[in-house]
């Protein structure tokens, strides 16, 4: 594997620097009511500060880069429109560092609010995602500020790999880990953490944005179109070669599931379990529900729901 | 106190009645996001079967029915239009038993589906909430059915107390537990269980719902007319003696929190830890975020939200 791909050991690390900062994972276990099968837990990681685990990731990140005194005045700029910004956004904010976000003015007013909330600094600018990124460059190279999302991969994703960590000391006998894939971030931390303690990791995509799937058919990272309603969260169009890497070793394995079935695995979990879930989540238990996946008897599976800034308006019928 | 004030005993029984049916409560760490003051842990119990505590007395009453082979061929009766006839329909759905739900034609069309998805048979009967009570009542005394709201309340409320019994073990140094209050029922079943470990008990009502409030001002229940925003958990027009005689123990006490501090309490959940709440818990969250109870320092509290069968469609501004 490359150099910039996460091992068990950036996810040790990763645990110390976030511990007492991220808030620790919380895992239920679903009944009959939900899944049949019987077997499987959730990890509630929506719960985290900023409603994603894109915080842990964040948390890694600035503190390293403190620790090593690397930040520079001008702080983190993004340019990304969900829930990586919004955990840049918490994280700058937890260590009173300047967060800068560009948006283009297609981004959802309600990520622009959360944001100011969260004491960025928010500058919509273009039409298009692409040109609030060329901004957000041009920043960049001015001011020496770091680009948040882009600038080191393994750390972000070894903020995500704590998930797996928690939630094997949560539930020891685990055999299998489940998680939605969007550019392969958090896959990549997991997985790392997962062959280390021989769990198997199933990486969960819409058929509408199915990046890891089609690297793994093409034997190389490549660009692929996005149409599903999880787009907001999920929605890369290319996954990073550190996930292709993870995606090909032995005990991991790549599930495709439809947009209705998203969409039903969401509203199954408010009503079993009134839990109010975004369409990222809720792609990785439909990999169970929809069959996706199918584990063999007795196998004991983690479901990581691992954000919520959805819009709960459409969860009553 | 009274033949049918439930005690301490009556709760470690229903706790070993409901033992593998109920869901084991899960508890999370509130932190400075949302309540500055510290030391705040919330009892997620809106995660319960029937997504209210409700579902704990009725599994602790159609199972005392059972086991004294006191359970009649036409099973269960209720004419409650909220959480308790949807925890009863659940229980009776685990255990095999019918179970008959008289509404009047104002219940929300949202509780007859989710009886019906129960199982159970819904009668719409009457304009208002009395003529349904009182076909109900015909309906118990022709069949023979056990009207669940009233037939025993020792046993329901024993079913609730179980939730702080859980919460201690949880979190072993609690000094406080907070909880809502409608007719009395949970209030005086964690009232049992808080007196024997030494946890000092909060109830909290709405100011426009506050049976309990009034009846230890005369020193007597009383009816009280009803205006909230949580008065479809809450809304109950009279509290139980039993919750009375426990309101006037040594180490309990009853506050009443406005309704727009309910609402904002909701809010504040949703935006901080991404949970969907009905207004009937958040009434409980309130005291301690609007300063209705304010804890000394280092107090630790508990905060039962008890129920999320709300319609969260408000919670995106």
């Amino acid at each position: 594997m490359g150099a910039r791909t996460p091992v068990f050991d950036d996810v040790t690390a990763a645990s110390r620097r976030i511990a007492g900062i991220v808030r620790p994972l919380t895992v239920i276990d679903a009944d009959a009511e939900l899944a049949p099968s019987g077997g499987i837990s959730l990890a509630l990681e929506f719960l985290q500060h900023s409603g994603s685990f894109k915080a842990r990731g964040a948390v890694n990140l600035v503190a390293a880069l403190l620790e090593s005194d690397r930040l520079p005045r001008a702080g983190l700029v993004s340019a990304t429109e969900g829930n990586a910004a919004i955990g840049f956004a918490w994280a700058a904010k937890r260590f009173g560092v300047p967060a800068t976000a560009f948006l283009s003015r297609s981004a959802a007013p309600a990520t622009a609010r959360r944001l100011r909330e969260l004491g960025a600094e928010v500058r919509v600018t273009g039409a298009t995602r692409a040109e609030a990124q060329h901004a957000a460059r041009r920043f960049q190279e001015d001011t020496g500020a770091i680009e948040a999302y882009v600038y080191d991969e393994v750390l972000t994703s070894a903020g995500a790999g704590t998930i797996l960590l928690e939630l094997a000391a949560l539930r020891p006998d685990l055999d299998t880990v489940v998680c939605a894939v969007g550019a392969g971030g958090m896959f990549s931390g997991i997985a790392a953490v997962a062959e280390k303690l021989s769990i198997r990791v199933v990486g969960v995509e819409p058929e509408g944005s199915q990046a890891l799937h089609a690297a793994l058919a093409a034997d190389t990272v490549r660009d692929v179109e996005i149409d599903s309603v999880a787009a907001d969260s999920l929605g890369a169009h290319r996954v990073s070669p550190a996930a292709l890497a993870w995606a090909k070793t032995a005990d991991a394995c790549s599930v495709v599931v439809r947009d209705d079935a998203i969409i039903d695995a969401r509203l199954q979990v408010w009503r079993h379990h009134r839990l109010a879930i975004e369409h990222g989540s809720a792609t990785a238990l439909a990999a169970l529900l929809a069959g996706a996946y199918r584990p063999r008897p007795g196998e004991r599976i983690g479901i990581v729901l691992c954000g919520a800034n959805t819009d709960p308006t459409d969860l009553i019928r």
